[in-house]
């Protein structure tokens, strides 16, 4: 099947959103924890979590338009300089999707959607008890995308908790041992199995491929 | 585990490198297709494409900044104003790993690493023959990132090609039928498997989580 920029813009707008938010492939599934000045915590999934880089720990994470909708994620991340982003367990992704429903700015999400508020000393932003790998970032960048008005929200890294077990000598973490989920499109979560690990790719030791 | 900024700053800096680059979950694993104007492809691996938007359907990646090493993908996008991501079939991980490898501007990571050029008509950038879906973008913005010297590149999508069969009636896609993957860190791979699909989430049909 072979679909031009014209056939794309010709779709009905639900087959549409479903279909290019499929594309790009497997999406991280996180949970931002945010509160206001007022305390009144939210909680809201987001598949758009992108690393930037390690030195400084620097994240990513798209923010749609304010146009559509009151936006309380992004409104309390200005408000307290600080987010946190909670990966979400497997056997809690139906609760995590339904972050997703447009509540009152009155309602918290950790509680309609059953999560436990965790805080850490000195640390304005509420994380998520039931999540395996929780960060703890400060808004260091809001970048503009002028294609289509949504936004890159530059976070870097404060705080960092997980379990010290999934964490192996040379720092990379089993996502399939810690029951990590992913997303595709809007809606459907995957689970996780690591199949392959190969060292840095050097060119001299790069075996020989060539088919040709 | 808890580790703060200073703590991460502390670590050696493969530890720092591999920890930094597992934290945000699953990344989806996609091979970036390129040429330049004397028609030399180059072919690179990168795990930080993301959906921007879908109408227009835009999707972003993020580029490490040229101060390192020659950005072959880069450059070529510059000279022809378009690109292809194409997703890594799971029984091609190794040769698409290897791709990263810094081979120089004359090597074809296509040829090297055995992977299949493919062209449509008045579209400069190579597809992956190999590949299940494939994506042909014209670049739209480049989106400086102060924060760390790197970049957001936009691209529109221009053509969409994929198997009929794996795309549902509402527009899904199951990664886990066309056997799609993960990457997890730099050089950690998952295979993908679909355990849930929940509605669009509206507050008044939204279950009672309530635990508290």
């Amino acid at each position: 099947m072979h679909l031009t920029k014209e056939d794309i813009q010709a779709l009905n707008r639900v087959k549409r959103l479903n279909l290019i938010n499929s594309i790009t492939g497997i999406k991280p599934a996180n949970l931002i924890g945010t509160q206001d000045k007022a305390r009144k915590t939210n909680l809201a999934i987001f598949s758009s979590v992108v690393h930037l880089g390690s030195d400084p720990a620097l994240i990513g994470m798209i923010l749609r338009p304010h146009s559509d909708v009151r936006r309380h994620t992004h409104e309390n991340i200005l408000e307290t300089g600080v987010y946190t982003i909670n990966h979400i367990p497997q056997s809690f992704i139906q609760q995590a999707h339904y972050t997703s429903a447009k509540f009152d700015k009155e309602v918290s999400e950790f509680k309609r959607c059953g999560f436990t508020e965790e805080y850490i000393s000195d640390f304005e932003a509420p994380f998520i008890k039931e999540s395996s790998i929780k960060i703890g970032l400060k808004l260091v960048e809001q970048v503009p995308i002028k294609a289509n008005d949504t936004m890159l929200l530059v976070g870097e890294v404060q705080h960092l908790i997980l379990p010290e077990e999934a964490v192996s000598k040379s720092g990379y973490i089993d996502l399939g041992s810690i029951q990590d989920v992913g997303i595709s499109g809007l809606n459907s979560y995957y689970s996780l199995e690591k199949i392959a690990q190969f060292p840095y790719a050097r060119p001299e030791e790069t075996p020989e491929f060539d088919h040709a």
